[in-house]
C-alpha cells in the first residue's frame, strides 16, 4: 500500500511508455486503464526489475500511490482528461498532484487548474513530445503552471527526459498554461516541417523524376549536415522502407493525411495574436486539401498543364537548391513558431524564456535539430529577440540560401508543383524585410469603401477622404 | 404614434444610410441611437419628402413603430448587439421582428435566435455589404434564418437593395445564420482580392518602378475588360487622388493595415471545416505583418536581396501579364470563399443555394464584380458543383491564365517582393489538380513516430509498419 512514487492514467502508446522509462530509472509507477487488454498486457511486459502496478480499478490505483500523490494524465485532449480528472477526485485528498501530459487545448488547462485549485489539489499542464520511442527512452517535456508542484516531481522527470551534452529536455516553463501553449506551437512547427519535407520530395520525385534510391540517399545524406533533425532523419528511414513486393513502401500509402488538431489550434490562435504563421497555416491547409481525393482526380483530367523545359536543370545542381531551399523555410518556419511564442506569452503573462524553450527542444522531441542550439544561442545573445530573423548570424544563414530557396520557387512553379509551404515562408521573409508593404492600398480601400479612416507617414493623426 | 414602416438601431454610417435610402423608397422610418448628435443630424439631414424620426429615447422609438414592429440593428458586432437587444426587449411585444444587420459572428447569430425565439419575438440575421454608399443607394444583403419574419419585410428590402438586369441583390439564404455566415465568407473573399490588389500594385511600382500615372491607367483599364468590379475600379480611382501637394495620396497613406476581425473569422472557421482558403489566410497574415512595422523596419537593413536583373520583361508584356495573374488569383480566391460556403451548409445544414448567393453578389457589395455573373451561370449549369475550378468554363478560363499567372510569381521571386496571395493562389490550384499529393510522406511520418496508422492505395483497412 502507498508504495509507488508515481501514478499514470492511460496506457495508450505514451502513458504505457512513460511508466516503463520511469521504471527503467528505478521509479516504483503504478497504471490505470480501464481497458482489461491493456492493463494487464503492460503487467506482462514489465522487466525483471521493474515495480510496476497495473490496474483498471481507480480506487487501486490511487490507494497504491504515496501521499502526496503524484499522478499523470495522459488520455486524449477534451473530455476524456475531464471525465479523468473526476473518476480521480473522489480518491485525492488536499496537495495531491495532478499533471495533464496530453496535448490538451490551453484554455482547458487555465479551466482545470481555477476548477482543483478550489480543492487544494495541484495541477499543471506538461506537452510532452518525443513520440512511441520518446515517451520509452527520453522524450522532451514542457511543463508549465504550478511551479511548486513541478518542483517537488522534477527528480523524476529530469530522470526519464532526453539528455543534451547532459542537460536534461525537460524545464518550468512559465506560468498557467504555457507547458500546453508550447506544446501546441511546437505541434504547429512539426506540421510546417513535415509540409516542407513532403514538397521538396515531391519537387524531386513528381517535379524532377530523380530516381526513388537517389532520393532516399538525398534525405539520409543531408541528416549528415547541419539539417540534422529527427524529421529529417525519418524521411531517409521512411523512403528505405520496402513494401512485401519489394518496392518502396511509400508508393503505396494514401496521400489523405490526418491531423489531431493542434496544427490548426496553433494557426487559429496566431490569428487570435495577430502573429503571422504561413507555413504551419499551409500545412494545415494542405492536409485539409489531400483529404478532397475526388474532386482532385477530377480536376486533375481537366486542368492541365504542360511543364515548361527551360526550367530543367542538372539533377545535382536541383538537389543543392533543394537543400538550401529546405533549409531556409526551416529556418524560417521556426522563426514564425518562436514569435508565435514570444507575442502569446506577453499576451497571456506566461514569462517564456525562449532559450529554455529552444536548450529543451534540442533533444526528445519531434522537432528536435541541430538548428536549435543555434536558436538557443541566439536567444542567450539576446533574450529580448523579437525574431530569430534579426539575430545577425540567423540572418546570414538565410542571406545565403536564399537565391536557391528563390530558385526552387520558380521551379515549382514551371513544374506544376505546388509548394505551399515553400512559398508561404518566402513570401513570409521578403514581407518581413519590407520596411514598406502595399497595405497602405489596402488602408486606402478600407477608407474609400467603409470611411474606416487610415493613418499617415508623415504626420500624427486619423484621416479620411471623400475620394473619387 | 406608430405610423413608422420601420426602426433603425444604430445611426453610425451603415445604419443613417440604410435609413435614407429606405426613405428614398417612401418608408417611414424611425432611428435611434444614444448619441445625441447623430439622432439630430440625422434628423437635418433628411429631406424634404422624407418620413424621418431620430430619437435617443428607447420607448419613443418603439411606440413609434407599427405593429408587428420590424427593428434592424446596425451596431457593432459581439457585446453592443446584445445590448442593443436588452435594451429593446421591455418595450417589444411578441410577433415583433428583430434584424441584426451587422458583421455578427455566426454562432452569436444562433445563440440569439434562440433567445428571442423563447419571447416569441422573431429574428434574424442579415448580412449588409456595399459600404457607405451601398447602404446609401443599394446594397446586397444577404439574410437567413426566419424566413416568414424575411418574407414580411422583403418588399423593404427589395426596394432598397441593388439591382442587376432588374434582380434585387437580396435573396432569402437559408436557415440558421445563413445570413451572416455567408457575409463573413463574402468578407474574406474581399480581404483575399485586397490583398491580391496590392500585391499587383507592389509588383508594379516596387519590382518594375512602373511610373505612378501609368499604374493608375492600368487599374482603370482592367476595370473595362472582364476584370471588372468594385475593388478593381476604386484602386483605379484611388491612385488617382492626389495629397495637398499634388502627390499621390497613396504615397502618404500608412501601411499599417488595420481590420475588424470578419476575414480572421473566416480563415478559423475554413480550418475547423478543413476547407483551405489559402488566399484569405494571406490576406489576415499580410495585414498582421503590416504590423510588425518596427521589426520590419530593422529586418530591411539586414536582410537584403539583390534582384536578378534576368527577369526584367518589357514594361507592356509585364502589364498583361499582371492581368492574367491577378485574373487567375481572384478567380481562385472566389472558388475558395465559394467551396467553404459549400462545406458550411452541409455542416450547419443551412440549405444555401449558391446560384442564389453568386446572383445576389453581383451588385451591391463590396466583392461584386463581373466573373459573379459567370460563377452564377456555372452554379445554374450544376447546382450541385462542390467547386467551381470544376466547371469547364471557369477551369477553360484558368488553362489560358497560368502561363503569365506561373511567370508572375517567378517575377515577384527574383525581386523579392512579398506574393502570399498570388502565391497561394496559385499553390491551390497545383493542389487541387494533383491527383496525389505528398501527403503520403506525412502519414508514413506520422506512424513512424506516433503509430498513428496510415490507409493503403491498394487495399482495406488501417496500417502500421515497424519503421526502420
Amino acid at each position: 500500500m502507498e508504495s509507488y512514487d508515481f501514478g499514470i492514467v492511460g496506457l495508450g502508446v505514451m502513458g504505457r511508455n512513460l511508466l516503463l522509462n520511469m521504471a527503467d530509472h528505478s521509479f516504483a509507477v503504478a497504471g490505470l486503464d480501464l481497458d482489461t487488454e491493456k492493463a494487464a498486457s503492460l503487467q506482462a511486459e514489465a522487466a525483471e526489475n521493474h515495480k510496476i502496478k497495473a490496474t483498471t480499478e481507480v480506487a487501486t490505483f490511487v490507494e497504491a500511490i504515496r501521499k502526496p500523490r503524484a499522478i499523470m494524465l495522459l488520455v486524449p485532449a477534451g473530455k476524456p482528461v475531464d471525465s479523468a480528472i473526476e473518476s480521480l477526485l473522489p480518491h485525492l485528498e488536499e496537495g495531491d498532484i495532478l499533471v495533464d501530459g496530453g496535448n490538451s487545448y490551453f484554455p482547458d488547462t487555465e479551466r482545470r487548474y481555477t476548477y482543483l485549485s478550489d480543492k487544494n489539489i495541484h495541477f499543471f499542464g506538461m506537452g510532452i513530445s518525443g513520440g512511441e520511442k520518446g515517451a520509452r527512452f527520453g522524450p522532451s517535456m514542457m511543463p508549465g503552471g504550478d511551479e511548486v508542484a513541478y518542483e517537488r516531481l522534477r527528480p523524476i522527470f529530469e530522470a526519464i527526459s532526453a539528455k543534451v551534452n547532459g542537460d536534461p529536455c525537460v524545464a518550468y516553463l512559465g506560468s498557467g498554461s504555457a507547458g500546453n501553449y508550447v506544446k501546441m506551437v511546437h505541434n504547429g512547427i512539426e506540421y510546417g516541417i513535415m509540409q516542407l519535407l513532403a514538397e521538396v520530395y515531391d519537387l524531386m520525385k513528381r517535379g524532377a523524376g530523380i530516381a526513388d534510391e537517389k532520393i532516399q540517399e538525398t534525405f539520409a545524406q543531408w541528416n549528415e549536415t547541419e539539417l540534422q533533425s529527427f524529421l529529417v532523419e525519418i524521411t531517409g528511414e521512411i523512403l528505405k522502407q520496402k513494401d512485401d513486393d519489394g518496392t518502396p513502401l511509400i508508393h503505396a500509402i494514401s496521400d489523405w493525411a490526418k491531423s489531431k488538431g493542434t496544427g490548426k489550434w496553433t494557426s487559429q490562435n496566431a490569428m487570435d495574436l495577430q502573429v503571422p504563421v504561413p507555413v504551419i497555416d499551409a500545412a494545415v491547409n494542405m492536409r485539409d486539401i489531400s483529404k478532397y481525393k475526388p474532386e482532385r482526380i477530377e480536376a486533375a483530367k481537366q486542368l492541365t498543364w504542360e511543364a515548361t523545359s527551360s526550367s530543367d536543370v542538372a539533377e545535382d545542381q536541383l538537389l543543392r537548391q533543394l537543400k538550401d531551399a529546405f533549409h531556409a523555410a526551416m529556418l524560417l518556419t521556426y522563426a514564425q513558431g518562436l514569435a508565435q511564442l514570444t507575442v502569446a506569452s506577453d499576451t497571456y503573462k506566461y514569462g517564456l524564456e525562449l532559450e529554455t524553450v529552444t536548450k529543451i527542444w534540442r533533444g526528445g522531441c519531434i522537432i528536435r535539430a541541430a538548428a536549435l542550439e543555434d536558436f538557443r544561442q541566439a536567444y542567450q545573445r539576446n533574450p529580448e529577440l523579437r525574431n530569430i530573423l534579426l539575430d545577425a548570424q540567423i540572418g546570414q544563414q538565410l542571406l545565403g540560401l536564399q537565391e536557391n530557396f528563390r530558385a526552387v520557387i520558380s521551379f515549382a512553379v514551371a513544374k506544376g508543383i505546388p509548394v505551399a509551404g515553400l512559398m508561404n515562408a518566402l513570401a513570409y521573409f521578403d514581407a518581413y524585410r519590407s520596411a514598406n508593404l502595399p497595405t497602405n492600398l489596402i488602408q486606402a480601400q478600407r477608407d474609400y469603401f467603409g470611411a474606416h479612416t487610415y493613418e499617415r507617414i508623415d504626420r500624427e493623426g486619423i484621416f479620411h477622404t471623400q475620394w473619387g
